[in-house]
Parts: C-alpha cells; structure tokens; sequence
C-alpha cells in the first residue's frame, strides 16, 4: 500500500470502479437481457459519469475502445482473466503485462487473487510481479481479492472477507475489492484487519435498487472506500440514475432513502 | 482489437484466409484423395489468386516455400500447432516466436486458443506474450478461437460460439476464427459478441459447393467478415473456381446461387 | 554465513527480531483478542523499543507503515509467505523480490524453507535466489527453518531442530529461526550443528511471562543467539514490559527471574 | 527447412551421418561386443572416411575428442538425450546449448522430437527454441522424428512415418532422421510428404551387410537423400569396408549387389 | 570433458576430493559419533593435508568457513544438494550459482545427477546450464553420478556403474563420482567407459582402514583417477594417518598393505 489519495482513479478519498469483463468471466450469458450492452462502447458511455472513477476491463477491450474514451475515463486495466469452461481449482491467466498496460494509457491495474486455490503459491506469485511492476510504473494496484478453492465453502463468511482484506494489506495491494461478508459489523471488521488500506464493496449480481444502494450505505458506514460494481450498473436500463444515486451515498455520505429520492 | 482495416491480409473490410497445417494438425491423412498438394507449392499457387488475402502456414513451410510466393501471397505465420498424436486435455505447442515470424516476412500471425481445455491458464499466457509481441511487429493477431476440452462436450453450440468470439475479443485478437454455430441467428450474436472486432468463419471438412457456399453467405450475413478455409479449398480439384464464387460471395455479397452461377 | 555483527539487526551478538506477519499466514483470527493491533502501526511502535533489533513484516505493510518508522525502526522484510486457507503440501510464494526490498529501505530479508515438504527442491531454489540477491546487496539472511510436510511427523523433536539449523548453515543462511526442541540439551546441539551461524529461538504462541522468558533464558544459555517474536510480545497487554525483561535475559543474559523482578 | 546443399554436411544433395550417442541413450551394453568402441577416438577415426559427412555425438564427446578431428570431421552436435534408465512418457532433456555447440565447432546440429508423447508439446517447444537459435548460427537443423508414446502402438507403420517426416517439414526442420517403414511405397510417401525436406533413413540395429545395403538402396530410389547409421557401422569389424559400400549405394546410386561386389 | 590435469584440483593426474556435505544430505545424525566435526573448521584443518586436492562443501559452509583457508585448500562446491527429509523421486536443488561459486573462489565445481530418476530430464537440463556456466569460468565440473529412482533396484550393479560413468562422459562432466561396483573387473569396465574422463571411487560408509584402502587401491589399479571421500576420513580418530596411507596408494601407488606399514 502506497498513497494512492493524488491518483485520478480516487475522489475525495473514495472510488468508484465499474467494471465490465464479465464478457470474458461468464461469458455473453450476462448479456441476455441486455444484448446491447455486448457492444463496450454502450458501457464505456456510462464509464463517462462523474461518479464513475474508473472503468475495469480487459486488455482487448482497452485496445479497442478506450482510444475514444481517453479524456473522459480512467482506465484500470484488468491484468488477470478467465473463462468459466474449464475445471479444475480457481486460477487465472495473466492476460496484459503491466508495461503494456501503461503503454495503453491506464491509470491503475487490478489483478484477481483466489487464496485458497491449491494455486495460491503462484497466483501470489504472478501479482508479486505485477505490483513490483505496477510500482516503477507508478500504477495503484487494485486487488480482487477472493478467497475460493478446495479448502473453502463459503466464501463471504466474516472471517474469509476479514482475510481477504489483510491478505491485500499483506502483499501489497493499494484497494482491495472484496464481497459483502453478510452484515455491517463483518464490513467493519474487514475494513480493520486492511489497516489503511482501501476496501472497495464488490458489487455482484443484479438487486433492487433500494437493496443494492442500501448495502452500500451501509458498506460506506462501515469503512468501505467506495465499490466496484458491473452487472448492478450496467444490466440497468438507467444506468446513470444509479450513478446519480450512487455518488451520494459514497461521496456525499447520504443514505440510501435520501438518494434514491433526489434522483427519482 | 485494434484497426487493421489497412493491412494487407484484408480486403475491403474483410479477409479470406487460405489455411495449409493440416499435415501438422491432421497428419498426411488429409491429403489422403490429393497427394499431390502433400508438396506445399500447389498450395502457395492456389493462394496467389485475388481473393486470398493471406495463407497460413507453419514456420518449417513458410521457410521453404514463402520466399517463393512472397509477391503475390501475404503470409499469416501460424505460430502454434500440434500433432494429433497424443493424449490428454488440449494443448498447443509454440512453434514460432513472432520475432522470427516477422523476419521470415509474416504480415500477420496466428494463434489457437482451446478455452475450457485445463491448460487455458497456460495458453491464454502464451497468447499473452505472443499478442504483445505482435503489437511491437505491428502484425494483426488472428485467433483461432476453439473452445474445447473436459468441461465441454459440443464445441459448436451458439452459446459457446459466442463466448468464443467473446473471449478473443477480451484477450486481444484482431480477427477471431470460430466454427459455424449452426444458425444463423447465431452466428449473428456471436459476431455481435465480438464487438467491433472482425470474425471469420472456419471451414471446415469438405462439404459440397453449394453447402458450402451457402454457409459462407449465410455467414456474411450475419456479419462475418470473411473465412478462413483449407480443405473446402485444397482438396478440390479446381480450387480457383470455387475462390470465383466465394470471391462474389465474400467481398461482392453475391448470394451463393448467383456466385456458382457466374463461376461455373 | 557472512560475518553479520555490524548489521543493525544485530546488539552484541544477538538479535531480537518482533515479527507480525501473522494476518497472512494465520489470518485476523490471531488479532482477536486484541483487535487494536490490526493497525500495523501499534506494533512498530512496540518495535522502536531498543530490545528490538529488527521488525519483521511482509511487503504491503513495509509500504504502508516503515516509512513513518525508518529511523526509529530496524526492517526486516520477510520475502515469502502464505495464507493457511489451501490444502497441499507446505509451500510459500515469494512476495517479494530482494531488490524491491532493498529499495524499500530493508535492513535484512526473511525467507521462510519447508524442508521435508515435497516441494523443498522448488523453495530451496527459490532460496538461492534470494540468498545470492541479498548479497549483492548486502542484507543479512535470515531463514525461517521449519522442516514440516508429508515425511514428518513431529517437526520440533530434536533431531528436527538440529537438522534445521545445519540446513541453514549449509544453504547459505546467516541467521536461522527455529522452535524450541524441548529441552536445553537439543537446543544446544542444534546451535552445534550451525556451527558458527546465529541461531534465534522462534517465540511460537502466547504462553505466561514466565514460562516464556524460561524458555528465552535456557535457549539463550544453550546458545542462541537471541529471538525472533510475534505473538508473546504484540498479544500482550504491556509488550514493553516484556521487552524490558526480554533485553536483560538476552543482551545481559540476566535469568528470567531476575529480569521479571527488576521489571515488574 | 532453408536451403543446405552448401552445407559441409551435405555431399551431392545427400548426407551420411555416423551417430555414435549410444553410450547415453542405451548405455554401455551397445558395446558388448566391441569393447574397444567405448573409446570415442576409434569411432571419430571411422567418421574420417570420404562417405561420412557428419559425425553425430552428444556435448561431452564433443569436447573430449573434436579437437583431435576437426580437420577430418564433421561435427552434428546431438543437442538432447536421455538415458533408458527411468520411467515414463518419452521425453529427452537439452544436454547443450545452440551457442556452445557452435562455440564447440559444430556444423549442424540435431534434435530428437517424440511426437505423440505426453511430453510433445514441451518437447516442440523446445525443439523451437534450439531451431531459432540454430537459425542465427546458420546451423541445419536435423530432426530425430520418432513417433513414440502412449498413444501409439507401433512406430514403424507407414501413416506413422509419413506424419513424422511432414512434421518435421511443418515445425522447421531441415533434414529429418525417421524410421524405415517396411516398404519402399511407404519410404516414398514419407518423402514425398516432407516436400523438399530432406528425409534420411535410421539404421537401427545391426544387421547383414547385405540386408542393410538393400534396404539403403531401396531407401535411397525411394527418395531418401541419405542415412543416418551408429550400430550397423561401428559394431562391425570392419566399418571402413561397409562405408565403401554405402558410399556407391548412397552416393552413386548403385544397388548393394554391385557395392558389394566393389568393396569386398 | 576437457583437459583438467592443470588444475589445481588435480595432482599428478589423480585427484582426492573431502567431502562434507553429510549434514545437509544426512543430518547430524552422520556427526554422532563425532560431534566435534560438526564445527566445519575441523574438517577443513584436515583438508588442509598434501593429499587432499579439494575440499567439497556446499554454499553457506564456503561462505562462512573457506576464507580462512583459501591459502590451504582447494574449494569444490558443490553446487546442488538435498535433505533426506522428504519423499518422492530422487532430486537435488540447485542450491548456488555457478556465477557466485567462483565469487566465492572455487576451483571446480559439483554437481549431483540421478539418471534413472523420474526426474532425470530436468536434472539434465540445470546440470547443463551449471556446466555451460563452469566453462565460461573455467571451472572443471565434477558429477556425482549416481543412477536412482523408480526404475533402479541395485545401485550399485556393474553395469549401472558403467552406464553411470559414460553419462558423465557424454553430457560434459571432466570428473565422474561413482560407486564401487563390487569387483575390480567392474570398476576397470566403468573407467573404459568413461573413454578419457577421470572416474574416481566415492568413499562411502565408514569401514575398516585396511578394507577401505584395499578398496581404493582395487579401484586405483582399475583405471580410477582418485577418491572422493567423507565420513571415511572425518569419522576417523586419526584424519590424518588415513590420508597419509592415501596419499601412498592414490599417488604413489602402493599397495594398502604397504601404506598402511609406513603410515602406522
């Protein structure tokens, strides 16, 4: 962890990160019901919002689309990736070399940690060079940080998030993007255990309105520095009043009731 | 992705690849009805017709045959590429490194990808390395984009033909080459699940002209834009011909019928 | 070994390293009942006590906290570890490389080595490595030496120790941290079978004042040359209290009663 | 494959390689009955006759003994090979490096490929590695292609050594050493399917003057530019007379009953 | 092999290796009945004796001991090595680079290799890049050779004594370690079979002087080049006596019975 508060991907301390590699994690498939969103310019439009404190995706999409969106995005190059077709404990490839990242004009990268994995040792490995390399190019290095693999059932029990986060802390992560562990005490907890690093609440899959925006406030009570969040944007039909609603309650610190009814 | 429309293996926004590793990937058994196109000549011939934007060969062919052609074909080096010999999950070796496919002359390179094999981990990598060495070349990056291995049983279902296409567009390809889904719907969403980056469809065994024919236009339509094809070509006795009719269809949007027509 | 008596990690022959990398290996469960020093900054403070030759952390919080502490603080940056959540046999990344530890202002490196584990030809490997980098830059060694995996039942009977400790010597460490072996007599032997290479007694969990200067007391009289901590010091209400103690019974080789009552 | 009929290895588009490697690969029980053998020199005195246009040995033979012959010898340095001794799906470890083959002297050097082993994809790669470094020393590159492994059952059928010659042609070799596959129709396949690669025969284990001349003899009409021979010469009494009778039937293109004839 | 009988570690052609590597390939169990000897000084005061052509010792007793006798003995180090704490296939960890054994002022170096063992491809390849980096500092290599694994039962058989030695020879090695093969006929086959290159005995368990020197002067007058020695040296009351019998049978080559009558 270094002081990261100066970088373009934080605001007021905070970030918010919308992502959008599901493409390449699930596949199409999340893109059923909304079939237009298979086109990453439709997302990177969203991305242009000033809640919005960088977009997440993979090199190819980088490559392709964020050229045109330079002066309005910043771009966290996702350096690690995989499909779910295979079998087998979590892994995933590292998909981008920092320097290419760099070269591509991103303002962070994030790399995807499975502890637990019967390859931790590796993975571990793989982010140790990639922070070492993230560091010369002076690039916040955002972990997601998941435990998964044989050793584990339930991945977002308190105690698994709490580690989660120290392990980010540990190894040297700068935001640490980790699941809702279930209840604002176990947020709180998990905030602790990162020291000053920064938590970012992952947002995972599509809720209510009301539900989601309520679990941020209560994730931004309880220490989080903002979200990472995909699907709960981007499978919208209105993506921007979330947004709307969104910067309240991470920024301006207002409740979920509060923002929702200002940007109704 | 990035913009290729410039380079030489594409021809009015699209591209027909003429494939010759099928003495690698297959063994001589392909070759089986046509010995004589066993000697790589008869194909660097057929290549040279206008609408081949480019023939894809493995190193040990372009170091004795391209310096041959290198006027009148453009070369797509094949940088991977197995024998079907062995055993266990789907792998591919690398036989060419870029730097050596540029000094042989490539004007673009080519790399199989098997997502949902056990070693996706490990080929995603290497077409990591490949990829960004390829950018420093300035040589597009075709993929042959195969989902296969344990965790798959059919191979061209539209859905995985779409997280194909998907997929290559994520990691960095600038045309991806996948199997005809079997629809055209869903050749649509697949080629719509690349974004703007360019599809084409794979040939295939032999089939008749007309079937043949048919599914390419079926396939431009849907917004392919273009085939990579080598037996449906090769194994014919009078390949130019059929390269007249698919040049109608390809680059003219000729429907099948009147292209056979005009050809025959 | 190389001569390391003018190392700053090193008061008259002997070392007191503080260690707390425990939210990685062991996880926040370690910090339960003294949640407040999950904020790293509390146990560097315990650190900046002149009993304290060395602070033993892992890369992120080197980043995050060493900086405030540099001139009151000696850094010893442990370059692997792991979390305990997979399954397999013992193994540890290697989070760090020596060069971005120096760059981070270490005054000596930590490496842990399974021998035993099944894969302790990969970590010897990666030892050398590190050993052979930290002598080009100059940084003491220090290896955590704990035999454990598939062939060993009882990884603190003495001739376990005896063997750590002469691994250590052998494969180039120059300080190697042990458990206690149980009595005097093993722990004597062990240090015998360094030769001339420091031996640290490992702190291993919380146990009362005096039972743990006791054992402090008769590993210093056998020969060690000093300790390396977690646990017994930062999970304690008053740390420096016991390092009050700690510094008589190591630097002044004062019994652990003597040294209880003069700092009581 | 490159053009290397300028090579000193080839004589007249034709190359008669003397292996002698056999000390590693079966160990010293291929010497039973020539004890004197053992010593390199009188295998290296041998290789000094006109036929012999390569002397084929591993990296330490090189060493021991070139010097005394480079005047008279050509060197094709065996860069991989392995013992019988151990267990498992065939594979061959690199024994010397592209650059210290050349430094040694070499005149080509030689790469033994089992495809269809589990190994193959590891083994090609090598095999790309040794090819392209070969490349920059402008060394040949001869290719020991042998099919072998759990997949295949029998070595010597003729699909089996016509896909060996057509991959060796594929992946960059420029002579391939594969063995006879019964016929001279199945000989004549195997080379037509490598194109313009030279194909050289394996001798294998000894066998009558006589017998082995025929099946040179129909090798070579079946467009063979070569053989490739350890044990059918140097197990001999008297080598030097069968090296005068390969050389007419290799050379001269006479049958085995007229070289036989001339040399007895 | 290449020429070595001006180096320092060879004295009138032959050569007398102390080895003292035992507690990390044994464990101070090997000391137990010499305590003492586990202060690595001891050993070196011995190798400091006119027989003694070079001392062999692993990394970390180089770096903390040889200073202090570099004027005295000849430094071997050895370069990989193992404990005997785990299972699975034998293997040895590079433990020191080729690069920092001559920092360190080596004369030679060493290295362990398992032919036989499953791991024998890998053990290959770094023996390669060990040896290819000895030449470059002009440094003879002497290879422990020792068949092992799975598909060996007898160890120690002739002819595997024989096949142990021409690997040396043929992968590069200038000095072979084996075995005595239980017969001087054995031994002398073994020696043929290393063509040039000096084999000498390996001393093994300790047993009687007279039995030990009757040993050595068998495999002397068999063809070897020397002795490479440990516990039957440093486990003696009297080093020194036994090294003055040595020097008779290995230099002088007198019989044991004679050195023995001079040196009592």
């Amino acid at each position: 962890m270094i002081p990261i508060d100066d970088s373009p991907i934080v605001r007021d301390g905070k970030s918010l990160i919308l992502a959008m590699d599901h493409g390449l994690e699930h596949g199409p498939v999340d893109f059923e019901d909304v079939p237009e969103k298979l086109d990453p310019s439709t997302v990177f439009e969203t991305a242009t919002h000033d809640a919005v404190t960088a977009m997440a995706v993979q090199k190819g999409v980088a490559e392709g689309y964020y050229p045109s969106y330079e002066d309005d995005v910043n771009l966290l190059l996702k350096l690690n990736g995989t499909s779910n077709l295979w079998m087998g404990e979590p892994d995933s490839p590292v998909n981008c070399s920092v320097d290419y990242a760099a070269e591509l004009g991103a303002d962070a990268v994030g790399f995807t940690v499975y502890s637990g994995s019967n390859h931790e040792v590796e993975m571990y490995e793989e982010f140790r060079d990639a922070q070492e390399s993230a560091r010369e190019h002076d690039l916040p290095m955002v972990m997601w940080s998941y435990p998964r693999g044989q050793g584990l059932k339930n991945d977002t029990k308190p105690g698994t998030i709490s580690y989660a986060t120290r392990i980010a802390l540990e190894i040297g992560a700068d935001i640490a993007k980790v699941k809702y562990p279930g209840s604002p005490e176990a947020m709180e907890h998990a905030c602790k255990a990162a020291g000053d690093m920064k938590v970012v609440m992952s947002g995972g899959s599509k809720t209510s309105d009301y539900e989601f925006l309520s679990t941020v406030e209560a994730a931004v009570n309880a220490g989080c520095k903002g979200l990472a969040v995909g699907r709960n944007v981007w499978q919208r039909e209105d993506p921007t009043q979330l947004l709307d609603a969104l910067e309240r309650v991470i920024y301006e610190e207002e409740t979920a009731d509060a923002a929702l009814e200002a940007t109704e």
